[in-house]
């Protein structure tokens, strides 16, 4: 009996992935397997996409949030038509492949987002979709929807299990995104073997307490696959979670729906055995039947069409609303309005001056005004972190046009939904919690890190300077742990002007994410007719007095510990010892200036070098040499008064003084 | 009309909590205010425990995971006995007090765990219920049940919304731990105002489909608390989740039911008018009636009874079940057999060696064997970290008795419930995850560090050896990142032979936790004979080679590098440069050591040091003075087998080499 070309089609995604993996020695065979026929339906019959043109603005988006199952993402996009060739899927997992162990956006043209980590993709989709619904609610009119797309998304038992994607689907659920629409792949194996072992709750109960709409059937059943995606659609006022009874590693009979198949290449006798039982040839391998491809590279065509047709109703949306399209094409493109940063306020000079939290909300009220892209929110720390700009109203359903977001106490979702957000474009994201929870949401911060991201994070109640809420609420390592990543640039502005600069440092980063990080506690707002101008930040570190011609020490400093570092040169100019003071509010982009530049603010002939900063000093010895010439912390802090702590902890200008003497 | 002595003792948890809020004029009130009642009853009727113990073995657990409600345990804890004067509640939040903003664990007496970072209460109870569960398998007899009680918490809206609670919530479900009970303060406030700002779901059916057994009650009816405290006791197969409808500052005129209680004092004046509604007198502070506290002050006496009963009922069990009794008291004390680490398997000099995550397998084969209380388990990696020992059984409901664990693909709960298993005592909790998956738990690693709880992370696939899976599963930041945690060892062995004493150091690490960093790939066994012995990994770094009397470089390495090192180390040889190699396992460890001892492994007289390790740099300035003296990683990783990653990479011996000579 020959086998039809939709079958054909199906198996096809089965075939290149088994080979793909078996070529490699290494990946994921089962899940692509498996999840074939939803992949197909999916992306024959629904997915509104233009693979000639992968950043055509208004295209559906798909995440594979079970990123170990790359090859079946891979070999759709090689299908469908995307930059990506068979040679490509042969040199899977290889160096300089555009098909790594996990897809990577940026990398492989198609990819939304990088995943593999477990629940980033879950909750990246509940970004994209707010992003959409939000910009809809902006930009569309009774007569035209230039943005009108839904977000797609396989998702596997791993990513319900992970924390992270409880929180988005609660968030998604309570935000009634109607146009979010995930498969999971209910294959009942996890690498353990069965979900038996630690995974029996009743999901789609859940996932209705969420308010999703659920819809359970037989993932292999494409008639009900094709009925169950348009009643998804359908459902505008929930999103719809397609709970879909899948066989891993399917056809495959001896590893079918078993843990063999999952993370392990099959074999080449078990291949061949799989295809056979499909009714394929077991010789061919990367086998594709021309009118199998033909029939999967209409999505060209198709994609052209649709393009083509939404580019020239966006020229009639153009004519009839010129301002709201022109800013929509901004936003669109990340273009920042003329001179947007002429409107950071500037702050006088002030003895009591304010707390960078503060500082920064001020900024804030006077950027969003200007940056119509800039959506805000916090994870319910709304009046503690100040990311809530005056002007701003509350997004919720059926208000999706606000622009700030009340993530509730979930931190991990909102990193990822910012993510997802700045992915899928149109939009600025900032959001807010205490330093502290940088923890909470570190695999986010990460992957925008690998991902380039610009997702901007607000960590306020950065250091012991929070106080009462003592050592579970201080950040002592966190500073650090940031530091230490790849591609995170971490600002701790010292006062209310370098704050300022911060914001702008952050908004013109393009590449990677930024972590501002800000006191509770009030700070003088430094006198720059005394000292150097606090543009300075731009450059990551400066000498605040470089007057003072001949320092015999160099006393550096972020954030609060700035005003500990001017008063310890104080203390010092006293004593007749001339001393320098920099500012370092982000070594990042101290690290990106060049060499003439770093040896002007840190000659090689200051040996005398002090660091202060309440923090652990792990790094700082790349600027001082060594761990004992840094007044930090040691330990972590205790609940009291800030000022008490400051003072028990020996974070004090008459420490640092201490130290710059015992440095002669 | 006078109020009962029953309404006045809840009203005084209230009074205190007011009062001791406004003195500190920082804290939480309307939490303490809003549970009191079902404090009042589950402390006074139901919780088994004995004031003048605290660390009684067979107490009930109680947990205050929403620790923001400090004030509400410290009332408790004064008012039944526990060593807590009221001067410390005078002094809440001050330095030096018992009392801080949040309760700590090992400070106060009675408080079980540390709270305040929401979720992980919830899942330390978890934990705590599992080692409850663990351990009455294997210690209860038909006729004796040394190990028999309850854990109870009391949770919020902020502790549900975390994603580890929901993670740790169907873990217990799967489980079916009975004796497992939470309040939930269903009090419709979060921070940022009505809970409906952000959290809509349905609490009651999504727990009921997490497998736990749900009830709905008001939280000021004191009838209804005792009622459903009863039913969820003798609800045998699932935890009990009871909802409690419950105001928020409870009582305050102009403050009941707002966010405006939550977290800050509420002022004299309304103190006062709260007082003075509850039909107290305003004028007084802090203070107690004398039959209130003779109520409360009943439980030292039951509880010295409580517990002197099971202490003769334990020595029948003694008589009657000698080896079960002995067993039992050695793991409630910690006690390890006597030579335990006698039983350390030996590898032998091995060019193709093995993996540091199979050696440590085969080390736990052996110690599982030997120490009882081992109680191991994966987050779903169980065949990748290789934690299940061959002798090591299922831990399943009915099947409590099992040594292994299946977390299934929830890290942050494993971290958490791991804490509150080693905080519960009886077991020694290890847990294997990805270590670039140490991010997913990295909030309950520091609350374990904080409260010198002593958990063990196996944490394998360390570094851009793990290959074809990509930069999203290669750690290059998380060493350091770990590092710079106070009170975390962190152990990254260098063959087999290290990785038997590091597990050594692990197990003897009573005061915090222990990171076991592991390669994927092969290692040599490093040739004892010709290189000093594994020992040395006891002091976090030792020589290597100390017979060569005089090297001109050091050149440091861990895990996977110690093999280029001494590659290297043999390179330069032949062009007759002599050098030392220093494996240095553990930073935290040679920090430990004295000076001397620090010394003879680096001596300040040589200068030239370079080290190489599969990581950012980061952090290893402390030893090698600047950063460009470190081969290490500079960016993320990428997808290829691991022998071209190393090459491309350039983290090879040539390079080592080539980073000493240019520092002659």
């Amino acid at each position: 009996m020959s086998l039809s070309l939709e079958q054909r089609c199906v198996h096809t995604i089965r075939t290149l992935s088994m080979d793909a993996v078996q070529k490699a020695n290494s990946g994921h065979p089962g899940m692509p397997m498996g999840m074939a026929d939803v992949a197909y339906v999916l992306w024959t019959e629904f997915l509104n996409h233009n693979p000639s043109n992968p950043s055509w603005f208004n295209r559906d988006r798909f995440i594979l949030s079970a990123g170990h199952g790359s090859m079946l993402l891979y070999s759709l996009l090689h299908l469908t038509g995307y930059e990506l060739s068979l040679d490509e899927l042969k040199n899977f997992r290889q160096w300089n492949s555009l098909t790594p162990g996990h897809p990577e956006v940026g990398l492989t043209p198609g990819v939304e987002t990088t995943t593999g980590p477990l629940g980033q993709g879950f909750a990246n989709g509940v970004g994209m979709a707010l992003a959409e619904a939000h910009l809809a609610a902006r930009y569309n009119t009774q007569d035209f929807q230039p943005v009108n797309h839904y977000t797609y998304a396989i998702v596997s038992d791993g990513d319900l299990m992970e924390g992270i994607s409880q929180e988005a689907a609660s968030m998604a659920g309570h935000l009634q995104l109607g146009k979010l629409i995930y498969f999971y792949d209910d294959n009942k194996i996890t690498i353990d073997g069965s979900t038996d072992l630690a995974f029996t709750e009743n999901v789609q109960k859940r996932f209705e307490a969420y308010g999703w709409h659920c819809i359970p059937i037989d993932g292999h059943d494409r008639e009900a696959i094709r009925n169950a995606t348009r009643e998804a659609q359908i459902t505008a006022d929930k999103p719809s979670l397609i709970l879909c009874r899948s066989h891993i590693g399917y056809g495959s009979p001896n590893k079918q729906d078993s843990a063999s198949s999952h993370g392990s290449p099959l074999g080449d006798e078990e291949i061949a055995a799989t295809k056979k039982g499909y009714g394929l040839d077991p010789a061919k391998t990367f086998h594709i039947d021309d009118d199998v491809l033909d029939h999967y590279r209409k999505a060209k065509e198709a994609g052209d069409h649709t393009e083509q047709e939404w580019n020239s109703t966006f020229t009639e949306y153009k004519t009839a609303y010129p301002q709201l399209a022109s800013e929509l094409e901004d936003r669109i493109s990340r273009k920042l309005p003329e001179s947007w940063d002429d409107i950071l306020p500037v702050f006088e000079t002030d003895a009591k001056g304010m707390a960078t939290r503060k500082a920064s909300g001020k900024v804030l009220d006077e950027i969003t005004k200007h940056i119509p892209a800039m959506l805000g929110g916090s994870a319910d720390l709304s009046g503690s972190n100040l990311t809530k700009a005056q002007s701003a109203s509350i997004l919720q359903p059926g208000a999706y046009s606000g622009t700030y977001i009340h993530y509730g106490v979930r931190e991990h979702a909102m990193g990822a939904a910012m993510n997802g957000m700045a992915l899928h474009g149109g939009v600025i994201p900032f959001g807010g919690t205490f330093l502290v929870f940088s923890d909470y949401c570190r695999p986010a911060i990460r992957l925008a890190a690998l991902s380039h991201v610009p997702s901007i994070f607000v960590f306020t109640h950065d250091s012991i300077g929070l106080g009462e809420d003592g050592p579970t609420h201080q950040p002592v390592e966190h500073l650090a742990a940031l530091r230490a990543m790849v591609n995170v640039m971490v600002l701790r502005p010292a006062d209310a002007n370098e704050t300022a600069w911060a914001w702008r440092a952050a908004i013109e980063n393009k590449k990677g994410p930024t972590c501002l990080v800000l006191t509770r506690h009030n700070l003088p707002t430094i006198d720059r007719s005394k000292y150097a101008s606090a543009e300075g930040t731009l450059k990551g570190a400066y000498v605040l007095n470089p007057d003072e011609k001949k320092p015999e020490a160099v006393i550096m400093a972020t954030g609060s510990e700035v005003e500990i570092a001017i008063e310890a040169q104080e203390l010092l100019k006293k004593e007749g010892i001339p001393t320098r003071v920099v500012s370092m509010p982000s070594f990042e982009l101290f690290e990106k200036q060049d060499a003439s530049y770093k040896q002007q603010v840190l000659p090689d002939s200051i040996t005398n070098r002090v660091a202060v900063e309440a923090a652990v000093p792990f790094g700082w010895e790349h600027y001082t040499g060594s761990r004992e010439r840094v007044v930090g912390m040691r330990s972590f802090g205790a609940s009291a008064p800030y000022e008490t702590l400051y003072k028990e902890f020996g974070i004090t200008a008459e420490a640092v003084a201490q130290k710059v003497k015992a440095g002669r």
